[in-house]
């Protein structure tokens, strides 16, 4: 494997990739294509995996994040509805599932006909992944491979990209940047990103409550005057993302389109 | 001063400490006495500021923190009733403040009548824990040390210890370690530590509702098996630590005294 991550284990289950079960459909590269390929790729200097990556990656190992993923009902609902809306084009393809934690949106994928779903995970909840795939008696199907994007290999060419890389205000979780390093490396020409475009709408609101709860507290506390923290306060309360549900009242302006 | 923390910051402020304002009350070391003190204090090894340390003292200075502490009425009033309660003994009297945060119970001791209190607080809330000091008129009386207690130098012995050590399960903090080397460098024989004891009770507990909603939950996951996540989510679950409320009939046993 290129590159260096201590995530791209060989834990044996991984060794599928590429030893397809040579039903030779479209788009798969022949055996020696592949190994020029896979020459180009170790030649291109792959970024290498920081602390920060490990950290990252550690983070999603935890059971808690994926429960708390999965049970928002609207945010899986709508993968799984935008999956089976696109049934007809899934089905008989092969698709790569970039960043598959529990395996879900490839399970999705799978019962929605693909041919072959590899799902790529760096953090070790790859390894559960896989024992759920085989559970759901999937491992015909659904491929997982436990490294970055950027480490582990595809031996053929892909139509589809799935992925969950949205995160707090979009952006949060910079896992974009990883779809877009497996759109470059395996997406065929034409090929669909699920989802590929998104559109953030900001507004203005107040929260009058939590400035007084976090910032006009200090003036007095336990009669202490504890001004001296509020430029600290402030920065604090309100210069950092909050995430939080708020009444309409609070909302000041019309949302605009923040990015498209 | 001894030690290699960065936090060890020369901000100033800090300065006044050993500059009494020649009172000369008991316990004040003379100017001769003191520095053969520090230079037997400087030959003593001192456990240098790790990685861990600069976190954990980072962590501290974040605002939020302080709120939620202080807004913790049962805390607070506790200690502010217990400094009030020993009112007889610390009037007069000199204080050391274990990692004063914002300086309240320092200004306690104040108010309560304290000669001089050090407010030793290693993270950077400690400069806003001397301009607190400031804002009340209590610069004559409470000295802000910016340092750890390995490393700020206090010359004179105190009389009484004030510390909010106590931490989830008392002990989740690990301060009571910054208490002890406080009391160890400078507690008169038979002064006062507030707190100095305390009891730990323990019960069995249940809690169904987490059990099914965190456990269980992976056995049916939009129609998918997702046993394979049982052992982690249990070990997760209830493997670590957790801080919440739960309603009496979701406990199994008396209470026993786990630590005393």
């Amino acid at each position: 494997m290129a590159g260096g991550c201590v995530y791209s284990r060989e834990d044996g289950y991984g060794d599928d990739a590429g030893n397809g079960d040579g039903d030779g459909g479209d788009g798969v590269s022949t055996s020696s294509q592949w190994k020029e390929k896979q020459q180009e790729e170790r030649e291109k200097p792959t970024r290498p995996c920081t602390d920060f990556d490990m950290a990252y990656f550690n983070f999603y190992s935890h059971v808690g994040i994926h429960e708390e993923m999965i049970k928002d009902r609207i945010r899986t609902e709508s993968y799984r509805n935008a999956i089976f809306q696109h049934q007809n084009y899934i089905a008989g393809k092969v698709v790569v599932d970039v960043g598959c934690g529990t395996g879900i949106l490839s399970i999705f994928c799978a019962q929605a006909g693909a041919r072959r779903v590899y799902a790529v995970e760096a953090s070790d909840i790859a390894v559960q992944a896989n024992k759920i795939v085989k559970a759901n008696n999937l491992s015909d199907k659904v491929i997982v491979l436990h490294g970055r994007v950027e480490d582990v290999e595809i031996d053929e060419e892909v139509d589809v990209i799935v992925s969950e890389w949205m995160g707090y205000i979009l952006l949060y979780e910079s896992m974009l940047g990883s779809v877009i390093i497996a759109r470059d490396r395996w997406l065929k020409p034409g090929g669909l990103i699920l989802p590929s475009n998104a559109t953030l709408y900001m507004a203005l609101v107040t929260h009058p409550d939590r400035y007084s709860g976090s910032v006009d507290f200090w003036r007095n506390v336990y009669g202490i005057d504890m001004s001296a923290m509020l430029p600290l306060a402030k920065q604090s309360a309100f210069g950092e993302p909050s995430v939080e549900s708020i009444t309409a009242e609070n909302v000041l302006t019309l949302p605009q389109v923040g990015m498209e």
